[in-house]
């Protein structure tokens, strides 16, 4: 296959400007599509083209898959960058592309949707040899069955929607009697999200991490993966801080991960990159959650720590190129982190907020620091999107250092005239939990945040 | 030797920015020291403290020598970083230091003299074993004793000021003749620029490469190189672009290079950084030119090839502390590449341009690009100072891949307000002798610009 001359970027903020960024050293054309409320954007600037499909709802435009493969066939582009989020986990939307030979840049179609539904990506992969959480097998048809599934399991266990993701339509559940009350409710919610109300369970795994691995794989059969990522900091599901590699897991056990993900690829015939979502307990058991189809907003991450770029890799291989390394060619060179800057008060329950930029200092420069945005100069941010506004990604030899620099990298970041998380995001850093990396994926929500909270309201 | 508690910044701009942040990560206290034309400077915002030491003239403040130490005194700091030019170089000035008992971080002041004055220097690099540039043994009294060198020599030749530096007071002659016309102008030239009139002669080498080699050592006897910057694209001496490593220098020649600098500092005692210059020829003869004694502006790029962190190192030898490294540490895991932004008119005889910065968009983040400048937001580019505003350095795995992201970086930078050399620099970015690695110490003044010069002419 020849290479693409012309691509459609079919996001937009920070990583449309990446992925613009990199079709541009790769030789290869642009087309933005925006918004009206993207107009100004920095995205739309550095294209070769910019296209508006539609109004600022996400339905009208990010989401508007005919205006988004007609504006592709117009402009005369041979393929489509999802990003993440948006249609980037979308079945039908890589359907659509295959039916009009664009190229979709992404797995196929059919393993979106397999490793979409949550129930049958875990019956794949157990059936390739990857250990799942024990839960239910099958959809949970009724509380009562739900009850005896997890009298088997023993609580805590959680309900999910087959079709969840990003943290929505999960419920974590203590006993029966909860187990009960909440049944129809989950139910219902995974209706009204997903416009599916399948449900299926699981058990709780406790002081867990939340361990990931990422990998790379072409249309020849061959499969890279990735040092691991340990992104545990959340709150609400939502990342806050990711890392790699983790102190927590030994060369053997990353070797051994990669082997079995490597397996898993090829049970399902894997392409272009995805990642595997891990829990690893205090006995370092790893349990698979999910699978993203998708490259992720932690990227970034790995390219820091490996120096390889993913998303120019992601479009060659979506060419029909071999994979540009080998495994060999993944090495740990340092060690890397990434705080994700929202526009959020985390003082009033995380509330959204949007407005006009009034000053910005970025303090980007200097060994080790790399900060991915869209914020150019005064911008606004929009109320309708995603409110992260900047990865903050700092490397270094060590843990220690790195932290150090992130410390003072947040220290000297400045964004006005919006409510971020920066204040918090900078003690996050500096919780002894996290520094001696003992954290779990509790450890924000259960202990940190309640802390914090009681700290803030006094001052 | 105990860790310094608080740190001197005698310098400004970028640099005085990337020394604070290395403060800063060591968890060093720092202090800034301003003229009256930086009171609002990005380096004095983010410094622990901030003292204006004069006016807008180097000589009432970045070389007001007396006012600096008072300073370092009355803030009680433990050190002074003195950055690149201005009072880097200046043994006068760290002796004053190491009497007033505040650690000069650099060299000693005797070896900063020896190396500082290029006739002594060449004797004792001579002596070391190091092949220096064929040329007159001593100091040359009058013009027909350097005509008698130089018919010894063979045209061309360079006629240098023993203090010269930087590209100032140096001069090729071609013949007798023209060496007669101009000794008296060179020795006069000497005397008021460097307020010292002795001249030594050199042979010039034609076709050359301008390659260099940092290394940094510690007060235990340990020395370590680093891999060779290849910085032959210059205009009046003056270095344009850096890249490391070279294309052109084998693994075997770093090897025995790096061997050789490393004999060098011990022959002379050396401590901290500093760095070798050598020309090279056709032949991949090495001959030595001079040593600065002080961290470059280039040293960004080796950062970025090695990862290693060279500020924090200098501050941590100076405190007494071991090497952090061994040489076996210092591996090349990427080429990189720095362009020097400067605010001047390439198109006006590269006059300086000042004045105030209306719109500024530096195209951060994405793997591999770095920059390094004291700009943040609007600013005012000062008329008093060095024209170098920002540094653009871009790592990729190979050299092809770096020269298409500075492409696209170039591409996407904008300075608005002020003339810059962006344009130029992105026109030499693709010149098929610099694209081939074929370009020499001649390329940019001799080919290059005249040709640019009248392409722009004409449009």
């Amino acid at each position: 296959m020849i290479m693409f001359k012309k691509v459609l970027v079919a996001n937009r903020g920070e990583i449309a400007v990446q992925i613009i960024r990199n079709l541009r050293e790769l030789g290869l054309r642009s087309v933005a599509v925006y918004s009206t409320a993207d107009r100004d954007a920095y995205f739309t600037q550095i294209a070769d083209e910019a296209v508006c499909i539609g109004g600022p709802l996400p339905a009208d435009s990010y989401l508007n898959m005919k205006e988004i493969i007609s504006t592709a066939c117009l402009t005369g582009s041979d393929a489509i960058h999802p990003g993440y989020g948006f249609l980037s986990e979308n079945a039908q939307f890589a359907q659509m592309c295959a039916e009009c030979d664009l190229t979709f840049i992404g797995p196929a179609s059919n393993v979106i949707e397999q490793m979409g539904d949550k129930a049958s990506a875990r019956a794949v992969m157990k059936a390739a040899g990857v250990p799942v959480i024990p839960g239910s097998s099958a959809v949970l048809s009724d509380a009562e069955s739900a009850v005896a599934v997890a009298t088997d399991l023993g609580y805590p266990v959680m309900l999910k929607a087959t079709a969840g993701g990003g943290g929505k339509g999960m419920r974590v559940v203590a006993n029966d009697d909860e187990l009960r009350k909440c049944f129809d409710d989950v139910q219902r919610e995974a209706n009204l999200s997903f416009g599916a109300d399948s449900v299926y369970m699981e058990k709780v795994i406790t002081n867990a991490k939340h361990i990931e691995m990422q990998v790379m794989a072409d249309s020849f059969g061959h499969v890279v993966y990735f040092p691991e990522r340990d992104c545990s900091l959340q709150r609400h599901h939502q990342k806050l801080i990711e890392e790699s590699p983790s102190s927590m897991v030994t060369a053997e056990e990353r070797e051994q991960l990669g082997d079995l993900v490597i397996k898993a690829c090829h049970a399902i015939d894997y392409r272009n990159t995805g990642t595997f979502e891990f829990l690893m307990d205090r006995d370092h058991h790893f349990y698979f959650m999910e699978m993203n189809t998708r490259l992720q907003v932690e990227h970034t991450v790995t390219e820091e720590v490996t120096g390889v770029n993913l998303i120019a890799a992601q479009i060659l291989v979506a060419a029909g190129k071999p994979l540009p390394w080998t495994q060999d060619d993944i090495t740990i060179r340092q060690y890397a982190l990434e705080c994700r800057i929202n526009a959020e008060n985390p003082r009033a329950g995380f509330l959204p907020s949007a407005g006009k930029i009034t000053a910005l200092v970025l303090p980007t420069g200097t060994l080790g620091v790399r900060i991915d945005t869209s914020l150019v100069g005064p911008a606004t941010i929009a109320p309708y999107y995603d409110s992260m506004i900047s990865k903050v990604i700092v490397s270094a030899m060590d843990r220690h250092r790195a932290l150090r620099r992130m410390d003072r990298v947040l220290g000297e970041l400045r964004v006005d005239g919006v409510a971020t998380n920066q204040e918090f995001l900078g003690d996050l850093v500096h919780a002894p939990a996290f520094v001696n990396d003992d954290s779990t994926i509790d450890y924000v929500e259960t202990d940190f945040l309640p802390r914090w909270l009681k700290e803030h309201e006094q001052i």
